[in-house]
């Protein structure tokens, strides 16, 4: 372990999750650590700020290596607090999110609050990369996910100064165990979206309710480049991801239009 | 008023704000309308969705022409309770979202729930316009945004089956007088960050707490081609938001590192 070397590790399940612990643990072999997460569940936030209320950080557990405080904001919040508040004049060597329970591939990205994390730290010009596991299951095994992990991470900060900024990886681990994973294969982003069913219900008032569950439709489920084929093929896909959303195909085809 | 065309109207500051008004009532120009808003401002909630809890729909107003739904979930949630539930089967003709108050320009796109629930609408194959002003006061001027609104929209229902979808428009107007803009201009997403500065301070009961407040930091101030650079010389900023995130430069980086 090098402890010259500062690690902030955030998520979106919450500072209880099981995930988190894994992050943790693993961030810690590669130096000191410094974690902030949610204080409680915060799936889907994508890359949600909390503007209108104030925040409350709390340390839950302290050493000299290692820092956990739980916060009351969204990841975005999180990763903000740390950087602006916490760490100012600090060198941070790397991000982890996560470990997420659940796919942030294809589309899923952009409804992840572990992705927002990552984003958000990828900002500040710091290396980010966010862990998730293809299985919702609380007690998921991580097993792989560390294992995958840690050499992702090792190749990162082996290369951190020959890679541009802002670095950000969306890693996701299928659901199989360690030794039946295929390898990591950089993807791209899936084409598709969400079509959702939602399950409709009445409270015990008499109030109908909704909740929200559908199923990702993949728009290319044979293109082999792609994040989802990747995990369907027990690889653990990589895809770095960038913050510029401007469509530049369509401003050429708006030309004239407006 | 064509009444053929059928509009849904969606924001992020809930639906008793102005500009949701302002959105309906111009929306109202165009088609029959179907609206559905948070029943709470969910400003900065992005493209958060509600996976963990129960959504409440409830109609707070009906005629031949109009229906305004308030909805217990976030901007996202608005745009997939219409589309997977209320207009399953109904030809949408536009998503219109907004009139936010508050600029959308620059990587506020990211972060913003006006601009969530447009691009969630736009996966259903429908054009979809975020809407926005330069001006949070929440009796902000709309006139100057509802004028351009118009020429945006009515150009691009003329031009609806050229158009390639998913067709996003992130629209953001400068604060000023309607006969002060300059005009459209089609641009790009500036590049830059927000740098948070925490507001501190201590509750009644002793908690310390943190108030996010922050200022954006534009990385590129003199390229002409961006939306900053667009609303700071009073034109209309237009620019169109596609959802791959695949960083494709960094995937070609990665080569050999991963």
């Amino acid at each position: 372990m090098s402890n010259d070397r500062l690690i902030f590790v955030t998520n979106d399940d919450g500072y209880q999750s099981k995930g988190f612990r894994a992050a943790v643990n693993l961030a810690r072999e590669f130096g000191r650590v410094i974690a902030i997460a949610p204080e409680r569940v915060q799936s889907g936030m994508s890359q949600a700020i909390t503007i209108t209320s104030p925040l409350f950080l709390r340390c839950v557990e302290r050493s000299e290596e290692l820092e956990i405080y739980a916060f009351s904001g969204t990841p975005v919040d999180c990763s903000k607090v740390a950087f602006d508040h916490l760490l100012v004049g600090r060198k941070v060597d790397l991000v982890i999110s996560g470990i997420n329970h659940g796919s942030n591939a294809a589309i899923n990205v952009m409804y992840s609050g572990t992705m927002g994390a990552a984003i958000e730290g990828s900002l500040y010009n710091v290396p980010a990369i966010g862990l998730s596991i293809d299985d919702h299951d609380a007690d998921a095994d991580f097993e792989g996910a560390v294992e995958y992990g840690r050499k992702i991470i090792a190749a990162v900060l082996a290369s951190t100064d020959m890679l541009p900024r802002p670095l950000c990886l969306n890693v996701n681990v299928p659901r199989c165990r360690a030794e039946e994973i295929a390898g990591i294969r950089l993807s791209r982003q899936t084409r598709g979206f969400w079509r959702e069913e939602f399950y409709e219900r009445t409270d015990p008032h008499g109030r109908g309710y909704f909740w929200l569950t559908g199923a990702f439709q993949n728009a290319e489920p044979e293109a082999e480049d792609t994040d989802e084929w990747a995990l369907r093929h027990r690889f653990v896909s990589v895809v770095p991801v960038q913050t510029d959303m401007t469509d530049y195909k369509m401003l050429k085809a708006l030309d004239g239009v407006l």
